[in-house]
């Protein structure tokens, strides 16, 4: 089991990374201090699978838990469910000491999070992300959130998990394209980060794709060490955090602009991590060489390179990134790489450009 | 006008009591490095009668700002506002540097504090008080929220603001009843943290009930400055803020047992007050006499001090009491006070003895 720290003072928690990890949320559990009695947060595809591992694991340690299974899928991250999980905590009086465990993919994350943080002002959460998206992102930060018509993760609170179990055996029952989805954001960590790690993913990709776990185990602790080092410099994003947003602007308007069914999150990330690394080259001091490399691995992860949509569809793309977080009296900013390894934040991009860059995708 | 200040390290804040000082509210918002747009936030009361007033101010200071009106009402703290306030933000396309100005009463702040804590994870909010109530408790501290079905307060998050007006004038519109119910809290930083004050009240009493504003100048000040110096110590409630919840326990479960409509907030913490005064003469040594002049002071301020329920509603109230969330594992703890001045938290009391002083209150 490899063991990663979020350094956040007060708020400093442990991500675990490793098999069988479900069996040991309840032991785990105990030396945190939470209360007796918990929420299990899940959905209708992970809650049939480690529902009642984790409810088995949580009440031999001496926990009262409380199951609550909502729809799977992106639909789910809304007010709506928001609401009936604030319901259903109150009805099995939940109180300030009580806890909730976040079972599932990045939706139940964000979902569970925000529930957690916003229920009686805020009660504990621990994280067990089952995606791999999930792990080596959405579940480590304190990002929480729901969407609102109008856009992704409008709705929301920087709220920190007290501990994350990344069990890596969650990840046999995931389907292949989510698991290369989760490969997005682990290309982007080598991207914005540490081109040492990017050269091994070219190397470890075969293995990642075919799923062993001894690949899977060591990247999974890396990116998880990757972000936990940027959240700990800036937990609210005023500034170096904005580095993992490469690739978002134009994925996140990918996503809303297909209304969350033609992309998987990875899949949209990896489109506009390409767009992204080709700004970087009409901006930023990027070599073209680079911006191949990038490309070419995320095409050796099996993810999506190039825009499958209509005209009309590329203006609407264009249309809804001005409603991004990233925007900011109107201009639309980027993250873009000056090099492997190394990005910068809040790059001011023409629109022109993004357009022209977003039509040699097509 | 005099001046408050909420030390919380960073999240530091001023408050400002005086008169006319919707003018200046432009002015002020300038010094607090806001950015350039700004939603006001209010209700069908209030909107009507300084919405224009407070959009001039801000406009004169070089902030567009745009007006969303609630309806007026407890029920308007629901997820539905909630939700139909983050639309509007998002519609009027409202950024991470725009900000909000709750302009309002209690209602109105707890709802757009809370809108203001998770819309983009938490935008700059400036608080506008106009009820008495808000000017002495709610507007200050960061509790921000709304309520569920099954109870009041039970979604939020402490969410502190960036300055807050407490402008006196703005009492002129309010009704006598609405003005006697913020008396309750203003009643209530005398019993639980000032003699000196609880005897200065005894002579105000009339002065205030009479609106001289000189009289609800000084005393706003004091209770704000009370608040600020209980929120600097504990500003999530790990422990001595808990005091602020005197009265507030058969409080908030009267208003949740009467629907929100046959009791005023502050009618029902009076009541609440009346209750825990003798159960404090029960189980923490007050002496009847000083139980009596609390009583005594509720009475002069017009507030109610007797419980006019059925037998069944009675039942009911002590019930919803075991949903309140100062209840941990399911033993009711009250605020009682051993002295005028002087409270101790967290006294666990046998229910049987709630049941009899509140059979003693019918």
């Amino acid at each position: 089991m490899r063991e990663v720290k979020v350094e956040l003072g007060g708020r400093s928690y442990q991500i675990q990374i490793g098999s069988e990890l479900l069996d040991s949320i309840g032991r785990q559990c105990k030396k945190l201090s939470l209360g007796r009695r918990c929420m299990v947060i899940t959905d209708s595809n992970v809650g049939p699978l480690y529902g009642e591992k984790v409810g088995a694991s949580l009440s031999a340690a001496g926990f009262e838990s409380v199951q609550v299974t909502v729809r799977a899928g992106e639909q789910t991250k809304s007010w709506r469910t928001a609401a009936y999980c604030h319901d259903q905590l109150a009805a099995h009086r939940m109180e300030r000491g009580s806890f909730i465990v976040a079972l599932g993919g990045g939706v139940i994350g964000d979902l569970a999070g925000f529930v957690a943080a916003t229920y009686l002002r805020g009660v504990a959460f621990v994280q067990v992300p089952t995606t791999l998206l999930a792990q080596v992102d959405s579940s480590v930060g304190g990002k929480t959130g729901i969407n609102l018509t109008s856009g992704k993760n409008l709705v929301g609170a920087f709220y920190q998990p007290r501990h994350v179990f990344c069990d890596l055996s969650t990840l046999d029952s995931l389907p292949d394209r989510e698991l290369r989805s989760g490969l997005s954001e682990v290309v982007k960590y080598g991207i914005i980060y540490d081109d040492v790690f990017f050269r091994r993913l070219e190397k470890l990709m075969p293995a990642l794709v075919g799923r062993q776990s001894k690949a899977l185990g060591e990247i999974v602790a890396r990116c998880c060490a990757i972000k936990a080092d940027v959240v700990g410099q800036d937990e609210t994003e005023t500034g170096l955090r904005a580095i993992l947003n490469f690739g978002h602007t134009i994925g996140h308007a990918l996503e809303a602009v297909t209304h969350y069914k033609k992309y998987l999150h990875g899949e949209a990330i990896s489109i506009g991590q390409v767009a992204a690394a080709r700004l970087s080259c009409l901006q930023a001091g990027l070599t073209s060489a680079e911006a191949r490399s990038m490309e070419t691995l995320l095409e050796k992860a099996g993810l999506p390179v190039h825009l499958t949509l209509k005209k009309q569809q590329v203006e609407s793309l264009i249309q809804a990134m001005s409603l991004d977080k990233k925007v900011s009296d109107g201009v639309v900013k980027f993250v873009l790489a000056s090099r492997l390894g190394q990005v910068q934040w809040g790059c001011k991009v023409p629109m022109e450009q993004v357009r022209e860059v977003l039509y040699q995708l097509v």
